[in-house]
């Protein structure tokens, strides 16, 4: 099977709804919506680094989208297409059908359609990039935390990273489908990442840890922040490991897809009242501070001597 | 040197002019031109598949860049800024530090500005994508040929391809610097596609070779197309192989980075002017036909027999 029939049998699915001229020119073409702009995002997931060999190819097709679709979200971008480059060592068909159906399931309860791509021959890794429309600037940015704001963290974190230690360490059978779920199949707060347009100051998607990824608003946002660690909303799925251990992974775990984001204290009930709407539990985890540390204060409110993994954003 | 202190050192050149918001958030935003369309492009460059191991990292740069540059241009789109994903064995500072000044010597030429992307570790591969300004309904498309049009190509053609083959032969330290420029550092045609928004019917460029990418044109286009073999611009580093061997390259070859266009006849003489203006030949190759075969015709008019490469869409 060469390329065209491997695009032509498990990708074109004719004229794009959204794009003037549907896939297989030389470039796609994407009409912007008027006084808006668009929001765009590329990651490369590789075999080995970003999943294991033995990931399930559906998994691999939702993720791949998942990862991308989060960043959208955390600019409050309304997804509308994307382009696909794959590298693949061969042309299997049950795979490569098995990938499709679950990078379309994704892609099309959010409407975001396949614009273009490439397909190569050479060690597996999937590169996407994402399009979303955004309100000229109505965007999420992570520059706009003001110290007094409220820090928010949607769902629940750091199950996912504890899963991945699972099954580096062999365990992974042992799992809760709750849990593998969240780790294989994020769901991308899209919803969440629209409604934050008029009641967040800043904006970011959890994939490198809370610690790592607050780093980057306090960075751009030249500001402080802390965070009460007793209202942290750890995933149910850690209450078999120990409270510390639980502490530690959802200020330093990974691969989240969840929103961290802050916001004046005076949006707090529209918050709340958001968060029922979306059935999507937002918590108030923190506060911007002046500054440029993060502090992270225990059950009685002193602060942590030693936070669970250094990094260069930490004062 | 970790991921975020890789980009800052190589990648990271302020803020962006042509973005509302410049690079290190989750996404980048693109403000479109009023009543304009964006052109977007993707293409993932392979250790061993697109460039030798030992590529210089300059030429990689530019290669990387260029062959997006290349699709923008057969679009008519004029190109204001570009994604860049790598995937990295290790942070090597000399090979990176080439690299960047590749990539942005023709970026720079261009103004097509970094706006964001991703680095991680893993085996050698770029991926890039690359968008362009074209106003509404401009865009050179390849099923705009009709039957009676002329069909042209910029530059020569066939040599590029050609050195491939000497590489892979252990001949590559012979070849001459203008042949291995043309292969490493391809230009990518970026002033003649915006100039023919105006006077080309169908558009593509020259990556798979000429019978194959006129392949492209004559199924979007939904019609067939002769060529004059003896009129077919061959590098003239071609010279010194045999002419049976020269048109073979020319017809089959890939990596030209040229581009292929149809034009309807009565714009003869503005192409001509327009060739002569950007000092770049533009040659007469052919014409479109009815039917949905493509015919190479011999110096003496004679359809041949053989094409040098079967093609799904030769009828």
């Amino acid at each position: 099977m060469g390329e065209f029939e491997l695009i032509r049998r498990f990708f074109d699915r004719g004229p794009a709804r959204r794009s003037p001229l549907g896939i297989g020119d030389d470039c796609a073409l994407i009409a912007p919506r008027e006084h808006g702009q668009i929001a765009v995002t590329s990651d490369v997931l590789v075999e080995g680094r970003h999943f294991f060999p033995d990931v399930a190819p559906f998994d691999l097709g939702h993720k791949s989208l998942a990862v991308n679709l989060s960043d959208l979200a955390a600019m409050g971008a309304e997804p509308f297409g994307f382009l696909l480059s794959v590298s693949l060592p061969g042309a299997d068909e049950a795979w490569l059908g098995s990938f499709a159906e679950g990078l379309f399931a994704l892609a099309d309860r959010h409407g975001c359609e396949l614009l273009g791509g490439d397909t190569t021959a050479g060690p597996l890794s999937i590169a996407i990039t994402a399009f979303g429309h955004v309100p000229a600037g109505a965007a999420l940015r992570r520059d706009g935390a003001q110290p007094g704001d409220d820090l928010w963290v949607s769902g629940e974190i750091g199950g996912p990273s504890w899963a991945v230690g699972e099954r580096y360490a062999g365990r992974g059978a042992a799992l809760g489908s709750g849990l593998v779920a969240r780790l294989d199949r994020p769901e991308p707060r899209i919803a969440l990442g629209i409604e934050l347009r008029h009641l967040a100051s800043a904006a970011i998607d959890l994939s490198d840890g809370l610690l790592g990824d607050l780093g980057h608003i306090v960075d751009r946002s030249r500001v402080g922040a802390e965070i009460d660690e007793a209202v942290l909303p750890v995933s149910m799925q850690l209450a078999a490991v120990s409270p510390e251990r639980a502490i530690e992974q959802a200020l330093s775990g990974g691969d989240d897809y969840e929103l961290l984001f802050s916001a004046p204290p005076e949006n707090r009930a529209a918050i709340g009242a958001l968060g029922r709407r979306l059935n999507l539990p937002l918590t108030r985890i923190g506060r911007i501070r002046d500054g440029a540390s993060i502090v992270v204060l225990d059950a009685r409110g002193r602060p942590r001597a030693r936070l669970p993994r250094s990094h260069e954003h930490f004062g």
